[in-house]
């Protein structure tokens, strides 16, 4: 307002400038009061604090980058995750957690300059100056130096924060899971490499996520080659940071930028580009023969860090071949990850996760790849534990899974949506009046170890609790009616078939809790489609397996206790008929 | 050294004052130069951004307030974190999962004005105000307004923030976790609230942390009390906080803070003390005979407020009872969390879970209480969702659990320490060079499912490894030496007994493969101690049982699959021997 008033007065002063004078001196006047309600307006609005505000007048969002997990993704982020710790438990690893945030000092010159533009700093209320973890191989770094830890093989799933462009189809977010595994301590060589590509080996393909590789470098070889091309050491990440891109672009591109922004000579790339290129120029060799025939190149061949690295390399693909893990690929482009890593490096890549995906259809990524890059990556950094204490030398290699970017390809490729929850009965009522009685059998069920709801209404309608337990894919449904109450008995629904059958006694002790323990079993190893199938068949039980499952559920829960009783009752009753 | 300087000249001033003024000037001028330069100094350091800064010049450690969880703890952690998932699962839950910081605007105004000055704000960095979350509850609140949900049971584990004091030994964190379940929708009355404190009483006795009680009360009894007393309800907050004192503080105590700091009357006071200390004065009495007998008193029984509160809790006892939750005591002096709790409300206390325990006898909290003060609490809130979204209806109820102390508790009470890993069998050599033999070794047994581990060293001594098998408790080592790959054989070593056994043969397909799936199941529910007693056990089992055992782990994963297998299998063995 004040500033249309001022424009106005512009135009008034042009008129005529000595009759508006004294009125400019006015309206000036009022323009400054003007100005000063509004701002002590701000101010008092600045006290308040907002909470003056009335409700529903701000965009209801999360944070840019972030989202919610609802039920139907957090279910399958559930299952995923359960796949990696099952598999991390396979290894041997413990787990740790550390705080969400650090002393900013710990993250501090560990991520390159690129990277700690992008950590999250909290506002200093007084105290000390905290970030958000931008990653968790630092804080596991911190955590092993703070604690003199010297051998440890863990694991640690949880969330880290980078201030980064978002590109949400792809699973690229601001806040975004870790799963990381690594192995610290004084080993020989090559054995913990071994074991983290196994392990990621043996996850991706437990994933089902379509084909993948695992690409595979060593930093004394990518060293070694820049030497012979005659690149300096000092130009070392720079030049990495273009070779890296080979995986995406063409080498004419590549060779540009590294002459005209980075002011390598045609002679020092031609060399390179022989190098970094091994392997697409050498089409058909193994990853030994690649390895072999480099080392057969006059001038890199006696270079003492190419020896070294191919070498090692060597070591390592003997072992990986021992252990099954075909999917090793031997890259001499590959080259990331070089702020810390001293060794071996490697990446995971599902070039055609999306194929065939929503994903490759929607507009918004059109025309590109239908990968996700990386899903996996990895090395050795024998350095990091020792830039927080001197004295401490604690080799790592370790592996970090993008579990956002496995997500968004389960969650793509996903073909049935997942059960949100575990709930295997429903406890419906017929007739009015009945809440208190559902409520005993609810117990009853609880009480058996069986996950079980009823509706909390005093009052259902039959065909919503119909409905509601067809939608939530409950498979049985225990309905109770006067009828049933006189009667003593239960009848018993099979959600997926409709069909009703005659019911069991129903007292204290014994109603139907038939298969509960299989429906334990498969959320606990989660096949999704399955579930309604067993459920079918389990109401197909006779009788006696049904009285029995009723005894056997009153058996404390060890699995082989539960066993070797079976096997006994099984072989007496047998036994018994049989003589 | 500037300090030195100057206190040298003082003195060289005492003694000859004439003499030496050139020499002050000069000092001075000396004096401020070397101010200048360490100021220079002090600002490049502070330009450079302390990167410069040699390793392990700073303190190593976490935040205040916050702490790592090393193997041991979160092992701990995890199986009370498997515990409550299940009991939420069994009470049909979701589970969503929202991100760590919010928009500052969501959180403002929701925590009161103490709350508010705990939540943590980031750094302003460009973009958003963002800040990180204090609690599970508004964060809920704002996804179900931000999707226009109306109908969720869902339940979130995940860690909340808050710039408090904090009190390491009795689990006070500034980062810690919440549990919370919580019912939004149209319901009929207390059937949520029964499903909540059927939880509470579930799991605090699944977790067996010792006596419990579930204090009960409603806002609308609370709100009756003050107007029968002649307080006003502009004071309502205030004297809450006052009577909320009385679990911990003596009435006379608490009197006089209302009369002194809070301007009551003794006559107020002498009226309200009637009533919030009516359990207090009327022992012996059961929930409902406290309520009628409330209800009976003159002034008191004609309140419309606390009839209908009354009225309400009188139902939701009644469910309880039918429920089996025995644990609830009606207290009328509870009075907390009415920032937004707008019916019914309750919380969980066990006085004496640390009775005994090591926290006890420590020195820092000697003198206090061994309770832990609340577990778990929630209540009835349904203005929450509408504060987001005006046109929104969504009445919630809810619970959340303090689960930091429920591990401070756990580990407390704990007595035997936790596994961190769950390896079943550590591949072993006693030999030299026999590296690819135990990487085959341990290739089979991974691909059989069973968790497993070897030395990452080529040449372990053979006491190093049964060492290591020893204090990580895995059960079993399988041990190869030159002999036994002669022989074609393995050798079975029982970590408890020490035993050795004659070995089976090995192949790709045919080892050691007992109880694996015993391993698994009681890893998924835990019970700590029994694991070393089976897999005693399962070292006893006979040849065939074993060799059924190998085909059995060849088939898909899924229990019901494999029992019914295992049912076919015997069955047939039984009755072809019978026959």
């Amino acid at each position: 307002m004040f500033r249309t008033l001022a424009s106005r007065m512009t135009f008034t002063i042009r008129l005529s400038e000595e009759i508006v004078k004294p009125r400019i001196a006015y309206a000036e006047r009022g323009g400054r009061r003007i100005k000063e309600r509004v701002n002590k307006m701000l101010e008092k609005k600045k006290e308040l604090g907002g909470t003056e505000e009335k409700p529903g007048k701000f965009v209801l969002k999360t944070g840019k980058g972030t989202r919610d997990y609802g039920p139907a993704q957090s279910a399958l982020r559930n299952s995923v995750l359960q796949n990696v710790v099952e598999t991390f438990n396979k290894y041997g690893a413990e787990t740790i957690d550390t705080p969400v945030f650090e002393l900013r000092d710990v993250l501090m010159g560990k991520y390159g300059e690129e990277g700690g533009k992008l950590v999250y700093d909290l506002q200093d209320q007084g105290g000390e100056l905290l970030s958000l973890r931008y990653d968790l191989t630092v804080p596991f770094a911190r955590y092993l130096a703070m604690n003199k830890i010297t051998n440890i093989t863990r694991y640690q799933i949880a969330k880290v924060y980078r201030r980064d462009q978002p590109v949400m189809t792809r699973g690229r977010y601001r806040e975004f899971y870790q799963c990381d595994f690594d192995i610290a301590g004084q080993y020989d060589l090559m054995l913990p490499e071994s074991e983290c590509l196994g392990i990621v080996h043996e996850l991706l393909t437990k994933l089902e996520i379509g084909e993948f590789f695992i690409n595979l470098n060593h930093r004394l070889i990518l060293e070694g080659m820049f030497a012979v091309s005659g690149i300096s050491p000092k130009d070392f990440k720079t030049i990495c940071s273009s070779v890296d891109k080979l995986d995406k672009t063409q080498w004419a591109e590549v060779e540009e930028e590294m002459i005209k922004e980075k002011f390598l000579t045609k002679e020092q790339t031609e060399k390179l580009g022989q190098l970094v290129r091994f392997r697409e120029l050498n089409s058909g060799l193994s990853n030994l023969e690649l390895l072999e025939k480099m080392s057969q190149l006059p001038e890199l061949g006696q270079n003492e860090k190419f020896k070294k690295g191919a070498e090692e390399l060597k070591v390592l693909i003997g072992y990986l071949d021992v252990d099954g893990v075909t999917s090793v690929r031997y890259e001499p482009s590959l080259a990331r990850g070089l702020d810390y890593y001293t060794g071996a490096i490697y990446e995971a890549v599902a070039p055609k996760a999306l194929e065939g995906t929503a994903v490759e259809k929607s507009e918004e990524t059109a025309g590109q790849p239908v990968g996700v890059g990386s899903v996996a990556a990895g090395g050795r950094y024998d350095g990091l534990v020792n830039m927080f204490d001197a004295k401490l030398k604690v080799p790592c290699c370790g592996v970090s899974f993008g579990i956002e970017r496995l997500f968004a390809i389960m969650e793509a490729r996903q073909k049935n949506t997942v059960r949100t929850t575990q709930t295997e009965v429903y406890v419906a009522s017929a007739q009015k009046n009945l809440v208190l009685e559902r409520k005993k059998l609810l117990r009853t069920l609880r009480a058996a170890g069986i996950k079980s709801e009823m509706p909390l209404k005093a009052n259902p309608k039959l065909l919503t609790q119909f409905q509601y337990a067809e939608e939530r894919r409950i498979p049985l449904v225990v309905l109770i009616g006067e009828r049933e109450l006189q009667e003593g008995i239960v009848k018993l629904r099979n959600v997926v078939s409709r069909e009703e059958k005659a019911s069991f006694q129903t007292s204290e002790k014994s109603i139907i809790f038939f298969s509960f323990r299989t429906f334990h079993s498969i959320h606990s190893s989660p096949p999704f489609e399955t579930l309604s199938l067993h459920s079918r068949q389990s109401i197909y039980c006779s009788h006696s397996i049904l009285q029995f499952l009723v005894f056997f559920s009153s058996l404390p829960s060890f699995f082989l206790v539960q066993v070797i009783i079976m096997q006994l009752f099984l072989f007496l009753i047998l036994h018994i008929r049989c003589v």
